[in-house]
Formats: structure tokens, C-alpha cells, sequence
């Protein structure tokens, strides 16, 4: 039986990112030594490197004056990073979910943060818009995708430079990177595999804040070291690369971007129509285009268990919706076939059927 | 040709790993999924963490009441994280080159570093043995073998516990975990490919300094969950299993110890002997098991580029030693054929004949 991934991460791949790393796994660019056994100061592996930052830079349109780097620890330790390196005595932050209050407990550490908004009050399914930002916060940070509640953040209006967390959207539609001072993203949802993360800073941002950073989460030690000031996690770079390959041959991020909003609509406009659910996010323009959150309508409660056997007979892996949102969530991520997405609509339709 | 992996990390990995990593990176577990695209908390991968954890509590026989743990950031960021958790007001540090170094630096921002001997003065060519640990330390760190200089060192005679960077020869020989509080190793060298870390933390050491640690650093917060607080690096601890089940059907720590004194002794016979060549460590007891040092002898020193032309053209990989030492650098991990070092002996005594 075919199966259809729809894991929030780590999530669904290429087929071409998985065939080539396990070719690489065995014999990495001619050397006849495996990926992970070639020092990361390889000039095969130095390559590897400077292609993923150069492929980075082109699919997002950085602007000259951005490091890219490969980093490790996921998003969760830029929550640390981030503050460290960029904020003075205050921070501003747009609480849409679990890991916005995340990204906050760590600033703490620092300095004053600054709630700018907060959608709690409603676990979190829509965006706040209306908001100011203190003009003499550091940074304004939000969460442009929030997997567990399946919306979308676009980039806010403020008057002092962003940071956002876009670990689960990342190539999954343009960003205006020149808003931002840093972007970073753990790799696992639209990249690679789990260890590696990607991290994109303006380099005037930086060395601004007197404060002692420890070397290794001081952003300019890792520019200084073009990632390598220690080994960096060399086969999920390595994967990661092959995914950009993959993207930039597909047409890019404003083609993929296409094709994430048709695959979305397709599930969207079903969990509308079809009576047996609902969405768990009432406004459209805020739905997540790579995670959606659904549960059954209240007078079908009793079915849930129900539909999440009968879907997973079906092939369907990782629907079963996170704790704090209940239901049902439906990871379509970049490398997210429509076909997956369809095969889930025809269950949805046949679930109502026998219903 | 046949080629010989000497890389000093990342570095040579068993044929066993390899392979059931290239094919888990196609199909995990039976799941038909990619390990790379595996949610970190469905059954399959959970699975793997449990095994790798129970079987590095088998092999290096990890007594009650440690928790072993897999993190990213590799041993630069665990010289931050063991004071960050284990220092009160001084910690002691047992200087043996490079990396101890490193970890001596970030314990600065902690509190008082007691420096309790360093062999600097012969550019780290040997290991100190005599000298006193204050008994005020919270612990004595020292870096069990030092891939620059080719030096190995023993567990120090200490009034307060040990702390220790093992990354480049853990398991290549046993180790007395009780007299530890916190092992580290960044896994690219006897473990797996870099991006795993793996930690050996004593339970009770923990929480006992009045200090707010951030999330990301605190080990109390790993060992809580299980080294899932955060994905997890699930590819590259996938293939440290590989390695632990490949080591455990070979015998074990003991028995992979025969092999590496076997092989590490024919290779220092041949420096040894080998008019041409010396040896970089003079007291042969701090000779690596893991990172054969070698120079061409002082009348010779003028060969050593057409030495290392000759090698690479037997097909001698990555034996460049550190621009630090010069000369040549030869690493025997424990995946090391003895087949391979017997390469490099037959090179170096056809150089020989050759001049």
C-alpha cells in the first residue's frame, strides 16, 4: 500500500534528496569514502558547503550583507542565540503559539521582553495584527509558521528590524529577507533531515550589544569560520543541498509557492465542504499552507478515533493532530506530492460516505 | 585503487554502518519512509534512541545513576554546557593542547579556572602526570586523547570528580565512568557521523549550583526528556546505533582495545625504526591509540612534501598532520583495518628504499 507522509516534521523529502544521500552515504563525490566519513575541511566537502549558502542566497534573494550559515541545536537553541547576540535591554515578540513563548522564556535571560501581541485567548487560531512595536525594542520576533495550530504569519509591520523563527515555512514561499535581521529555521520540515539549521543574519546587526558571548553561540565566530569553527553535522548539510538542488531545478520558491497554495486549497475546500470536520483556524488568511489543522465537527466528536484508524489503514502516516489542539493535522510540506494531498480528500469522502 | 582513510574526523566508519544507513535513508525500519522523514516520536525512532542508549550503558559498562544522552553542538558546545551545569567558583583543568584549551576558555565566563599543569612548554608533545587539583575544584576536566599532538592521557588521580572530553577515542578503550560526573564526545570519530553528540551526565552531580541555566544548556531538561526536549539529530543517530551494534558483535571495548594497541604498534614500530621518520610523542606510554603523529627526521625534513605526494599516490587519505604539529598525521579509529595501516607501513618503508 502506498504511503502518504504526513509527519510535521521530521517530514516528507524529495525522492531525489533521499537518493542521492544514500548514494553519498556509500560513496560521496567520487571519493569512494561515505559522506559521513570525509573531514568537513575536504575540499569535497568545503563544496558542499559553499553550494547549500549559495543556493540559499539565490532561492531567498539575499541581500549583500547576509551571512548564511549551517549550524547546529535547531530553532530551539536560536531562541537562545538570537536574544544573545541582538538584543539590548528590551525585545519585542508576537506570541502566535508553543514556540513563539518558547523563543520569549530564553530572551528573558537578557533583558525586558515585550509581549507585542498575544492570540492565547483563543489557543492561538488566528494571528493578532494590530499591534506596536516599541520603537526602542532590539527586534521584533514572530513565528511565521505555527505547526501546531496550522497558521501562517506573514512578516509584521514594525518600525525596528524583524527575527523570525521559519523552521516549519521556509522555502515555502518568498520572504522579503531585507526586513530581517536574522532568520533561522532547524532544517527538518522544507530542507533536510533533523541537525542541520539554517541560520541567515545581516552582518551590521551584529557587535552592537556589550556583551560577553560564549564562542559558540556568537553568530560572528561561525561567519568568521564560514560555519566550519567546529564540525558542523556534514550528512544533514549534505542532504539539505540535494533538497536545494531539487528546489531550485522545480522553478524556485515562487513556483513551489504554487503549488503549496493549490495543495492547500484542495484540503481546505474539503475540510469545508465536508460536514463530518472543521477547521481548527476560522479566518482563511491565516491558515498555515504547509500545516493543517482540522478536528471533527462537534456533533461528529465521537468519530475521531474513528477516522484516524480508518485513514491510517489507508496509508495515511502522522495525522494524528498535536495534544494541545486535538483532531487531526495534515503536514503538506514542500516535497508533499498533490497526489498525497488528493488521497487524503478521497478518505475524507469516503469516511463521509459511510457516515 | 584502494583507498586508505586516515581523516582525523570526520572519519573512517564501519562498512556495517554505511550500509544499514544508506538503506535507512531509502526505507527505515520497514516503514517504507526515509529515516530522514520520520517524525522523532513515532515508535520506529524512539526505538533507535533506546537501543543506542541501552547499548552505551552495555559497552562501557555505565553504572547506576547516569543518564547517557544525544545532543548536537559537538564537544564546543558541551565546553560550555559542563560548567554552565557542574561549576561553582573553580573548576580545574588539565592543559594537553588544543581543545583543552577551548574548554578552559568558556569555563572563564563561570568562574575561577585553575590551569593544574599543561604541557605547552614541548608544544603538548607529552602528558603531564604531577600535579595537585584543588580540592575546592567542582571537578577536574581533562581531554582523554588529543588528536593534534597524538597524545593520549589516562583518567587523572583526583580528590574531586572528573570531567572529560572524550571524543576522539571513547570506546576505543574502557573506561572507569564512576570516577566521572560528565563524559562528552562529539561522535564523529568512533561513533558516527558528526551532528550527534553523546553525553554521559551523573545524575546526582546535577542542581546543585545556583545558577539559571537556559533551556537548550541545561542537561536536567534533556535527561527530562529523554534527549527529545528538541528534535533530535535523527539521522546521524541512527547511524551512531549502527556503529554501537557493530562494536558490540566484535566484543566489545576490550576487545576493540586489542585491535587498536596492534594496530597503533606497528605502526610507531615502523616510525620507530624508519630512518627517515619520528615520532612526534618521545614518552611512548602518552602515545595515541587513535592519531599516529609523525615528522620526517630532522636530515630528512626536506622529503616530507614528496612523502605525502608519495603516499596520496598509494592512496593514503588525509595524512596531512595539523599545521600546528606539521608533518604527518595518521588516524586509527576503531573502524581502521589493520589492513589499511599495513598500507602505510609498506609506503613508508618503499619511500625508504627509494632514498
Amino acid at each position: 500500500m502506498k504511503k502518504h507522509n504526513f509527519y510535521a516534521g521530521p517530514s516528507i523529502l524529495p525522492e531525489y534528496t533521499k537518493e542521492k544521500t544514500a548514494e553519498a552515504v556509500l560513496n560521496f563525490a567520487g571519493t569512494g569514502l561515505s559522506v559521513m566519513e570525509v573531514s568537513h575541511r575536504s575540499k569535497e566537502f568545503v563544496a558542499v558547503v559553499d553550494e547549500a549558502v549559495a543556493l540559499v542566497k539565490e532561492l531567498l534573494k539575499v541581500p549583500e550583507g547576509y551571512s548564511v550559515l549551517f549550524l547546529q541545536g535547531g530553532a530551539s537553541l536560536q531562541f537562545l542565540m538570537a536574544p544573545y547576540n541582538l538584543m539590548g535591554l528590551k525585545a519585542a515578540y508576537l506570541n502566535t503559539g508553543v514556540w513563539s513563548k518558547k523563543a520569549m522564556k530564553e530572551a528573558k535571560f537578557f533583558g525586558e521582553v515585550v509581549e507585542v501581541a498575544s492570540s492565547a485567548d483563543a489557543n492561538f487560531n488566528y494571528i493578532p495584527k494590530q499591534f506596536d512595536t516599541p520603537a526602542d525594542a532590539s527586534y521584533l520576533h514572530y513565528t511565521s509558521n505555527n505547526t501546531i495550530f496550522g497558521t501562517k504569519v506573514n512578516a509584521p509591520e514594525a518600525n525596528v528590524p524583524l527575527v523570525a523563527d521559519m523552521s516549519s515555512d521556509i522555502f515555502s514561499r518568498p520572504v522579503d529577507v531585507a526586513k530581517h535581521d536574522l532568520i533561522y529555521a532547524g532544517a527538518q520540515k522544507n530542507l533536510g533531515p533533523s541537525g542541520a539549521t539554517l541560520v541567515i543574519v545581516k552582518d551590521e546587526a551584529l557587535g552592537k550589544i556589550d556583551r560577553v558571548i560564549p564562542t559558540m553561540l556568537d553568530y560572528r565566530i561561525h561567519i568568521q569560520n564560514e560555519s566550519m569553527f567546529n564540525t558542523p553535522s556534514t550528512l544533514p548539510v549534505f542532504a539539505c543541498l540535494q533538497t536545494l538542488r531539487w528546489l531550485k531545478e522545480l522553478g524556485g520558491v515562487e513556483a513551489i509557492e504554487k503549488i503549496n497554495i493549490e495543495k492547500a486549497a484542495v484540503l481546505y475546500d474539503e475540510i469545508d465542504r465536508n460536514k463530518l470536520f472543521q477547521s481548527t483556524v476560522p479566518n482563511k488568511e491565516d491558515r498555515s499552507l504547509m500545516n493543517v489543522t482540522f478536528v471533527m465537527a462537534p456533533e461528529f466528536a465521537e468519530l475521531e478515533k474513528e477516522f484516524l484508524d480508518f485513514a491510517t489503514a489507508k496509508g495515511m502516516i502522522g495525522i494524528k493532530g498535536h495534544r494541545s489542539v486535538g483532531g487531526f493535522r495534515a503536514s503538506t510540506y514542500n516535497a508533499m506530492p498533490i497526489e498525497s494531498v488528493q488521497a487524503l480528500v478521497d478518505t475524507m469522502q469516503e469516511f463521509e460516505k459511510k457516515h
